[in-house]
């Protein structure tokens, strides 16, 4: 590719992290008697219509952290789960701020990191982010929310939003999603794209098909071999 | 101190890196036959009332980066440099992304991360602390500024602003500057304090004298010295 990309932008629920698997492994050692990943699959899915609320201004802005934990409290009680304290449903809400990296997450992104500047894209609120980098090691230069913009992805605010704050052109901003909505919206805002396969995004029982990514400029395995294909 | 401090906040310019070592060399560097020590503090002393317009309405939103390239117009008038190119003005203004740590910085600050989230709270813009902190080598777990609660210190926004981000309570927060008007602000919003000496901020030819520090929770001679006293 001999484009001048400055900036490196990554979604991270499903793209830097296994949200699926982490939620599944700590339902499971909660020792829940419920099927775990229809849990993981239940709460997440619960996060575009409650964004949306956002969105369309039907809700004022609200942190995702307050969203997970409305979403949170409905599937506990659609899997009819009552038997946990206030402090325990807290604890649970954090999980999302410890969501482990992909295998070749961290080794990725340290080889983009040498050439080019790698940011959050995220939906996920800075102190959740944060923590989440914190646990896991993610070496941002960094960490841009939607918190910080006040618009929600796909919101125009938000990608253009990444060129702004480097002072580059969108262009000069590559998004790096395994979401295909993401990608379309950014590559629409004038963003360079890159899709990276995320099969077990939803867990091995809804194995994700590999989607039509020929909009896109690339498309990896996964972010090492994205490093190898841009570095 | 038996203090429940969760989030550790540096202020940057001055407290966490040389900026007057940091463009003293630049502008020797540079063979401009100007008085370099007094280029430095003329640039630095025209922030806080460019500051200042924006605080109190006077402007609109204007990032620092903005506010460095109108006082460097000025000042270049003043000390008579009339050769420069647009692409070198644009180059010199972005010292401010060069800025050199402290010897100190970076070992305090790994110190201080095994035990409490480590972020900026600047009036810097985000791209700015970014680009310095790999430029650096500056390990936070987040940069925080001004720019995301379009607020400058000492607004109260800015403080609190910290706290909300991670979910805390003012008191689980420190702030940590060398500046005794940033920490006085600070404490009355809630916030813990920590002083740290820097007496080379503006140069050999003002040294900084110790000023008084009973107000604050801590006094340390530099971020090491900070670890051993939080630690």
């Amino acid at each position: 590719m001999n484009s001048p990309i400055k900036v490196i932008a990554f979604d991270v629920f499903g793209t830097t992290v296994d949200w699926h698997g982490s939620i599944m492994q700590e339902i499971q050692q909660m020792g829940l008697n419920i099927d775990a990943d229809q849990f993981a699959n239940a709460w997440r899915s619960g996060y575009e219509p409650a964004m949306a609320e956002v969105r369309k201004g039907a809700k004022t802005w609200t942190k995702i952290d307050v969203l997970h934990r409305m979403i949170l409290d409905k599937i506990l009680d659609d899997f009819k789960i009552t038997h946990l304290s206030e402090e325990q449903k807290v604890h649970l809400n954090l999980i999302w701020h410890r969501l482990h990296p992909w295998a070749d997450t961290v080794e990725g992104l340290l080889l983009l990191k040498r050439r080019f500047k790698i940011v959050t894209l995220s939906n996920g609120n800075l102190g959740l982010l944060a923590n989440m980098a914190k646990f896991g090691g993610l070496p941002w230069d960094l960490i841009l929310s939607a918190e910080v913009f006040r618009h929600y992805k796909p919101d125009p605010e938000t990608y253009l939003g990444v060129a702004d704050i480097f002072d580059v052109q969108p262009h000069e901003v590559m998004l790096v999603a395994t979401h295909t909505n993401d990608l379309k919206a950014a590559k629409s805002y004038g963003l360079k794209t890159a899709y990276v396969h995320r099969a077990l995004e939803f867990g091995a029982n809804q194995i994700k098909p590999i989607p039509d990514v020929s909009d896109f400029d690339l498309s990896a395995a996964d972010f090492i071999d994205l490093a190898k294909k841009l570095v």
